[in-house]
């Protein structure tokens, strides 16, 4: 490798070491910070991600990326130009103080999330939101996407190229396939499900979701599972990556599918290909591809009969003297229950997509100026009348349920639809090339499918683009068809439609 | 405050944040991180730290001090002036690339150094140690301690201005009072103490430990209590401070002494006052100082009847069944048994600082070029038999006992045993101010006697020297006497000598 490479990856890796840093003090943040320092984390983490900036925009890149990009290289280094340019043309477009003072801001929107959803107190929390869409559209206005084309601006960083009408020529349909089937599903009798809503003493969720984290195939040399307030995934590393879950005593569920769901994102970190070590090739394709392994993981595999096949004996050893009534058949069916709901990530696989497309319209709306936040928690109420026939009966259980807004992660809700698409068509093909993964599941055994999604998906880090990912793995574009065939044919059988 | 001021502050507060920053990664890899991560996190710390060295070092702080130098100041700008000269000498003097390297040795060293103890394998850290010792070597060069002189170096960096002939002058008289005593112990007949190695369930110690640390007055809101190899305090903010404690069912005091012992410090972090807040000031006026603190709160208070009279029920009462033949005489005279033992952390207030002077001798032969790496583990059976009459069977209850070493931190074991000079001296003050004292701990209320810390010692930082801020509370000299009168006071009518 000649100097001048060498140059760029040593400027690519450090600057990822700063992001690693900052994203430990977030993970500290949301998972073990006293209350009373929260002010100086949001300084700590502030000050990190500005010499982060100015280090990754001072010139220097910007020169040598020039230099890179006219000379000839290998397919890696021209992958590895290719996204360091799309990060620095990002970065350098924001001024420092934006930058600085958006890190700072969110820190402190964060925790003032915590505590407005603990207080039921939208009122609280409107300030900080309002300064969170400032500074998106501040930095929206940065990248060239002003007026109308605001929104798309922040589609495009979680999913390259994304606008909002293409997003929405994708979620007619997914909106018109899921409502009808759901009011079918509105008219057929519901299976049992009174006994997952029974405690579940919270030390032995613990241990069963540690026990099922490792089971699937977890390695906790390379990672951790934690409790926070939203479940999440974070790297701190090439060998750590941090996954959270949630405990409620009465709700059994929302551990298990939390800790599924994020163990598929762990799953594509651990799975970068060792040459991507240390770079800016070593991160998802996009969010929605990103998604479509938790959601493959949480749905596609840990919503499926094989797999309760195997762990609900495990889940039965783990609280002994419940469940003993309750069969493999009786447990899926019971997982599987479809009902409108008030909450996304509690949400079940028919509903799921309709709280995303949700979200989705109230963006649209806040950015393009025709909602105001004080306006919000009332549009949301409309809206679930409108979508689910249900009104939240608090804002804790509306409005304030997801950390994203908080945080100024504003167009990343489509991404979790999109997830849903992109894994049924991944796991279309993954089924014609494992003819024995249903079998596998049902054994406990997932070495073979996450050896195939490694070798097809988690290896290749972001050196496709999402299209090309998609395209290369399966010979297909982006389409609706094979996740709503999916969802039709699972709940037409499991509600005998 | 002129701009000239303003501006030091700011270098002081972000240099400081960087600093705080580091203290965070550090913290996680001793509690948290998954050990695939270790490798990486050296780098991600070697990287704040040389990146604080490069901010706090790059002229502007050198020129700026020297025109504050020459200003009329307050007695606070005066104070902060003379502190952050010191840190900005030590700083200025060492190369980048020392800094840099030393950090990234040092996470990996330390990370060897908890495999080699739970291996038992000392040739697997010599290495790491070697490489210890020879950047403790350097920076003392690079500050102007040399040759003989090199361990006043690494003294200093604890204890400004100790040298190692004032700690001998010290030690000696310790040591033959301590050793007197400890054969006049030996004669007599020692406590019952077996239901202290009864099985005290972890979990339950946990629980016991959290209420301990908030009985003592430990303000959850600004720190937390969690689990680490060994034990240790850490200020991650002004209002985050972090200590660990460690757990081991058949030794119930071992978590609890530590929990009490690193509450000290907290309680010193926690007590700055709030106009030291984001300056260098916000520091404990020495290691010495600050272990005084610790060890103040660990024996004088911990070890006492009146402390157990208040907590003994409350022991029992988390281990129900255990310890209801046990009354508080009987405890405090268990807790209190004096016995030569393998392990510094675990020993008794006779034996511990012979335990520190033993460190002391290797360090100085280790610094005096007299002693190799390699021959570390023979002398320290030699001392122990020399000391104690004991041989460690295995060098993991030898020589690899202390996580000290392993992070480059020589010359600081001395500021044990100092602390417990400082601790006696401030104790007498504060028995002749609060009469009450031990009436209060009987009751189990703390807050008069964290108050008279905080006022007198807590709250100015490292305002004043050790010497000034010992003087201006006592009226005194660093002594001896206080300690062993103490001492000797205490066993004399323990063991009825």
């Amino acid at each position: 490798m000649n100097r001048l490479w060498e140059q760029l990856f040593c400027i690519d890796r450090e600057c990822r070491r700063l992001e690693k840093a900052a994203a430990v003090l977030q993970w500290d943040q949301e998972t073990n910070l006293p209350p009373g320092g929260i002010e100086e984390r949001a300084e700590q983490i502030a000050l990190l991600q500005s010499i982060w900036h100015r280090k990754f925009t001072d010139g220097e890149t910007g020169r040598l990326l020039d230099r890179a990009e006219a000379e000839d290289a290998s397919p890696l280094e021209r992958d590895f130009c290719r996204v360091l340019r799309r990060n620095y043309d990002r970065a350098v477009k924001l001024p420092g103080e934006l930058v600085r003072d958006a890190a700072r801001a969110e820190g402190l929107s964060q925790a003032a999330w915590v505590e407005a959803r603990r207080n039921n107190d939208f009122a609280s929390f409107a300030p900080h939101l309002k300064a969170m869409i400032g500074f998106a559209r501040a930095k929206a206005g940065c990248w060239g996407f002003e007026g109308p084309r605001t929104y798309d601006g922040l589609l495009d960083v979680y999913e390259p190229g994304l606008t909002a009408g293409e997003t929405e020529a994708l979620f007619t349909p997914l909106r018109e396939g899921l409502t009808g089937l759901l009011q079918k599903i509105g008219r057929a009798s519901p299976p049992e499900d009174a006994f997952l809503e029974w405690n579940y003493p919270v030390e032995d969720q613990v241990r069963f979701n540690r026990e099922l984290m490792e089971g699937l195939g977890f390695d906790t040399r390379r990672g951790r599972l934690d409790t926070s307030a939203h479940p999440f995934t974070t790297s701190l590393g090439f060998d750590d990556i941090r996954i959270t879950t949630r405990y409620d005593p009465n709700q059994v569920l929302s551990g298990i599918f939390s800790t599924i769901h994020e163990s598929g994102h762990a799953f594509y970190e651990l799975g970068f290909a060792p040459e991507l070590r240390g770079t800016c090739l070593a991160e998802g394709a996009s969010m929605a591809i990103h998604e479509s392994q938790s959601r493959l993981w949480e749905n596609v595999i840990g919503r499926s009969r094989p797999f309760w096949e195997f762990w609900l004996p495990r889940l039965k050893a783990r609280f002994p003297g419940r469940l003993s009534e309750t069969g493999p058949e009786a447990f899926y069916r019971a997982v599987n229950r479809v009902r409108p709901s008030l909450i996304r990530v509690e949400a079940d696989e028919v509903t799921y997509a309709l709280h995303i497309i949700l979200r989705f319209e109230l963006e649209k709306r806040l950015f393009a100026g025709t909602l105001q936040v004080e306006e919000l928690p009332g549009a949301w109420r409309g809206l679930m009348r409108e979508f689910f026939g249900l009104e939240p009966p608090t804002d804790a259980d509306g409005v304030l349920q997801d950390v994203h807004w908080s945080m100024g992660s504003f167009g990343y809700f489509p991404s979790y639809a999109l997830g849903n698409l992109y894994s049924l068509q991944f796991w279309g093909k993954l089924r014609r090339d494992l003819p024995e993964a249903e079998t596998r599941i049902r054994e406990g055994k997932f070495e073979t499918i996450r050896q195939w999604l490694r070798e097809n998906i988690y290896s290749r880090g972001c050196r496709p683009e999402p299209a090309e990912l998609l395209r290369t793995v399966t010979g297909e574009k982006l389409s609706v068809a094979p996740f709503l065939e999916y969802i039709k044919d699972k709940y037409t059988e499991l509600y005998g439609l």
